[in-house]
């Protein structure tokens, strides 16, 4: 399914080495040139040193190939990126004076005027062309060649990846006449990608060869994304048939498909039915409330909560019966169900979600673990609780158990309001 | 400061070119290292490919040079790097007994038993001297040749770290005599990293050869990483007269140093004083709350809080006066401190923390721009607030926000409560 375009990626900058900096960009880039269906051959990080960045290049730009450089496109003397491509091509500066007058936008903008070092940014070598940047100061630069194509990009994330989707795709796609990929993204959660992988197997080897399918995992959710080569000259309707069937094939277990993650998959359930959501959480200390409001919007739906981390707040503001916490603890079915309850009376919410648990690392004893949790829901048709087990840190507990929470919640309410009942695959965070 | 040994960093995976994971072994490895006083030469990624592997090796692989692999030693037969490691050394397998004894061990306290493909995970090289790993199935490999050292170790960031804490960094310490370095880090949050720098000028400038100092940035923080080689040798009150110097530059925006972060650093305040403090987030949604409960023991002194996400739930919970919200509107003065107040009174805790503001992308005016918040706090001693203007996206905001209402209650703590003085780089989130 791929190009036969070879892609190298080349990050620079001394602070990638010292550990500063995570690397997020070459994920991004990744994802992205696989997307469009290039393949990534290798990735390199190297120093800010101009005989690092020429030996790299040297053995890299051949015809066929594709070079991203990210980085070393400062204004200051550290960045030295922008000369050693100049001399590498051995290549004449010219100011380029669309930059200079979209750099002078740029700082008229933050109340500043263009100095003599931003100046700078808008000298460039005479044979590249030109990627404007209106978030940043340093443009990309495109060194299209027959001894291969060398992109230039700032090293900053946001503005790597502006100048990528304003720029670099099209261009890929069209230089290399690169035959689209359609894709579709389906978002499942609590389930191992092993069993999912056991669950789809017959479906997968029925796929047409121009279809495939990818597993993409992160800390207890696994995305599915479905890819058909050359949509347009394949059947269109093909890939729709097999979406749908894998649609059916995960049932509710599929939350959503696209941008449609789990908090989304949620507010846009309470949206359409008009409904209202309020959390309860202990355990996992606002991390539900905060998935919610991290979606722009989520005010439509989503009231608030309450953080009852201290159990004299459970008591005090979500009427949790002290007995109740005295007798069963408060990590237990009965007081995440009065949380889920105490939180629609506080807010006036039509649901509500509590949570209660052991996050870690201390607190655990044998009858309740380390990574025990309760969730409680409740709505106008009744009030349920079901307990996880999860087994990571204490932050990656906190994460599991949100979304575990909110999925509870979604298949509830997908369900008709009766609690779903515990798939082969439950318990096994 | 530096040794002159060269340390080269290989990830070995097909996940990493296709970015399905982001790479942030590299970072921690560079970090650990540094501290340690190595320094990483250049990083590649690389697929899952014997002459991908070989010919890296066949150029890194030198006297004084030490080689770190990660990745690619699952048991299963995606996972090539054992045996291409085992034909790069010319060398023939064994069973390690430890290895599979350690396997037994970790099968069985997870009710499963060592199965055939598992116990491969005990067929290593000759040559090589084992690191077991306890939290996963593949140990590490140490080769220690004459052409330069080799270390493999899994791809999984928390067994890679498990085996360089437990046996790496104190190995190539040993191996190769390194100086100690002593670290100490300061937190810093709200000042720009170019102001810091021009603040701390001349007593950079003063400092003694043998120490430096490292600027940090992250998302509208600083870390500030004082170092001193040998600090046996040299004198080791130096060190403590320098860091009390900077210290006392940095006066109260010094959070706290070492793992004292700006969350820590409240709750240690709070337990001191044995008062406790509750939080009222609107535009933070929770994530206020999250930072705190992340600190294992917050139980202590923090006691909760509500997200106040919509108006009727401020009003309803917080005692927020409808009349407040008409006139001022929701993102004032007025609105955060009797948020601050209210949740006071919810809770019972004695200090109370309250926000609201504009985190985008949408809803912003030219009065209440994207990126305006207004944080309130409250106390027996009085009630204050303040206004931030960020400039990230959403969820930078968010974060920025959450950040910077936790270190405004820890100034005015601090500052016998009284509301500290904007200082010069007030406002320039």
């Amino acid at each position: 399914m791929k190009s036969k375009t070879k892609v190298y990626l080349l990050s620079i900058g001394d602070e990638l080495l010292i550990g500063q900096v995570i690397n997020t960009n070459v994920a991004w880039l990744s994802t992205k040139l696989n997307e469009i269906g290039l393949k990534v051959e290798e990735q390199r990080t190297i120093a800010d040193r101009p005989d690092s960045i020429g030996s790299t290049l040297k053995e890299w730009m051949q015809p066929g190939h594709v070079v991203i450089c990210t980085g070393g496109l400062g204004p200051t003397g550290d960045d030295i990126t922008k000369n050693t491509l100049r001399q590498f091509f051995q290549d004449e500066w010219r100011t380029d004076e669309g930059v200079l007058s979209v750099l002078e936008g740029f700082m008229k903008a933050r109340g500043r005027t263009l100095d003599q070092i931003n100046k700078g940014q808008a000298e460039l070598p005479k044979s590249c062309k030109t990627w404007l940047n209106h978030i940043g100061t340093a443009p990309g630069m495109l060194f299209d060649t027959p001894k291969g194509i060398l992109i230039s990009l700032p090293g900053v994330p946001r503005e790597m990846g502006y100048l990528m989707e304003q720029y670099g795709l099209d261009f890929l796609k069209t230089r290399f006449r690169l035959s689209p990929i359609r894709h579709l993204t389906f978002h499942t959660e609590g389930i191992p990608e092993s069993q999912l992988m056991v669950y789809l197997r017959d479906w997968e080897l029925q796929l047409p060869k121009t279809l495939s399918l990818a597993y993409l995992p992160k800390a207890g959710r696994v995305r599915l994304r479905l890819s058909q080569l050359n949509p347009k000259q394949n059947n269109v309707d093909l890939f729709e048939l097999q979406a749908a069937q894998l649609h059916k094939l995960l049932g509710v277990e599929c939350i959503g498909t696209g941008e449609q993650d789990l908090p989304v998959a949620v507010l846009q359930e309470l949206i359409e039915t008009k409904t209202t959501l309020a959390t309860a959480e202990s355990c996992t200390g606002g991390k539900i409330a905060s998935l919610m409001t991290a979606v722009p919007g989520a005010s439509a739906a989503f009231m608030g909560g309450m953080v009852a981390y201290d159990n004299s707040v459970k008591i005090r503001t979500l009427g949790v019966r002290p007995e109740d916490i005295e007798q069963h603890g408060a990590v237990s079915s009965v007081v995440v169900e009065s949380m889920a309850r105490g939180i629609r009376n506080l807010t006036g919410a039509d649901y509500g979600i509590g949570t209660s648990g052991v996050a870690g690392p201390g607190g655990g004893t044998p009858e309740k673990p380390v990574g025990l949790i309760w969730v409680g829901i409740s709505g106008p048709e009744g009030t349920y609780s079901r307990a996880f087990k999860m087994a990571a840190d204490r932050s990656g507990n906190i994460e599991r158990s949100s979304f575990a929470a909110l999925n509870l919640f979604r298949k509830t309410l997908l369900n008709n309001w009766t609690l779903p009942e515990p798939t082969f695959w439950a318990f096994s965070h």
